[in-house]
């Protein structure tokens, strides 16, 4: 493959300080910086870097066509998305065909539940693609609370607020650590699974992990309401330590 | 509490171009340096940053009085652990009450399975103590198969192959995707696992990822007597996508 690279660079849970020295110095030199938003929003990810992108450097902001005003079970949605990221896709093969290289912003890492993997499958096979691992957001969430997470052969489980609460209860009860992420509306669902679990106790909330507003509260003490998008609930292992 | 402060420094999988900006700074103005290593060796944190240490920094190499001589179930593994960590704890406050900061390398990210965690709990109540997350080498891991570990609401588990066979087999039995690590002698077992739960034709072996000599391997044709340290086993998952 000859052209230009795109480059899926992961910018970290938020602070631009916690980004990686390589993400760095590609978005200083970046020609093209390329990102997901939704419409009408400034993009978390485009935020991130402010001040930090080179003058002159093109900018390409991928408008989700929807977000949560089709339901994620509902076949138009799968439909309306594909056909978002194949546009997107090729809009970035273009530029590399051309032999310009892209950056594209990704928020934490981005192949640990992250959109740019939607990209990156369309284009692996036709265009020179590089990723660049970063830090999570669970694990500025857990080092938010001053604690570790993990300890000795603790068994850590990642899950999301999205599943039933029974799968959510059964994976509870079967690990040491636990990180819950895409809280928001599940807020009610993710406390009723972890007080079956009976993990209440141990569970913290964390909202907007090395992000300005960063606040970290005992998941009992949180709004049952609704929870904003960069919340993480975190429970830590208790595992052998000398 | 007055004084200097104890940062706990996440250095990222290995590769120094994947340390944090904040990581890169504290570094390159740190006036000591403390990092664990095995005795008569030169220590992997340490080696991380070769080069990137000021002139004139004083180090403090906190040599392992055991590592694999003792087994873990002894008693006596703990007593000599816990006497360590609590010596060079003593050591840092030290240099704390006197005013110095000191950087504590760490490889990986300092909360999520790190020996860190052992001086700072130590640490936490008596010094000032900062701990910066990194990127994990399990990130670095998948990002060097080339596909994302976790689509949609996969749910990722953790596991350390130095759990019982049964264990390992049960967990695997209930994630979409899996990381392990602690390899080394458990590879075999790790294997046997894998293949009751059927999974092996699934498992990726990433040896030393973001370091030199980084290999990825179909777990299947992997060497079955020993792993290096720095091996880590990958089960992507296979959620949602569109």
């Amino acid at each position: 493959m000859s052209g230009g690279t795109i480059y899926g660079v992961g910018l970290g849970p938020g602070d631009p300080d916690l980004m990686s020295v390589r993400a760095d110095r590609l978005l200083r030199n970046a020609r093209h910086v390329a990102f997901f938003r939704k419409a009408g929003k400034k993009g978390q990810a485009r935020q991130i870097v402010n001040g930090m992108i080179p003058e002159g450097a093109i900018e390409f902001p991928m408008e989700y066509p929807v977000t949560t005003e089709i339901p994620l079970d509902d076949p138009r949605y799968n439909e309306v998305l594909s056909a978002f990221y194949a546009d997107c896709a090729l809009r970035l093969t273009e530029l590399a065909d051309a032999g310009e290289d892209v950056v594209v912003l990704c928020e934490g890492d981005p192949f640990f539940y992250g959109s740019f993997m939607h990209l990156h499958s369309r284009l692996k096979d036709i265009c020179k693609v590089e990723v660049v691992p970063a830090t999570t957001g669970m694990s500025a969430a857990w080092t938010a609370t001053g604690q570790p997470i993990t300890w000795g052969d603790d068994v850590l489980t990642v899950l999301m607020g999205t599943l039933p609460e029974d799968e959510l209860v059964r994976h509870m009860n079967d690990t040491d650590a636990l990180v819950i992420m895409k809280i928001g509306r599940n807020i009610a669902k993710i406390r009723r699974a972890l007080d079956t679990a009976g993990l209440s106790d141990r569970a913290w909330l964390v909202q907007y992990a090395a992000m300005p507003g960063q606040t970290v509260t005992p998941l009992a003490e949180a709004d049952c309401e609704k929870q904003p998008y960069f919340s993480i609930v975190v429970v830590h292992g208790q595992g052998r330590r000398p």
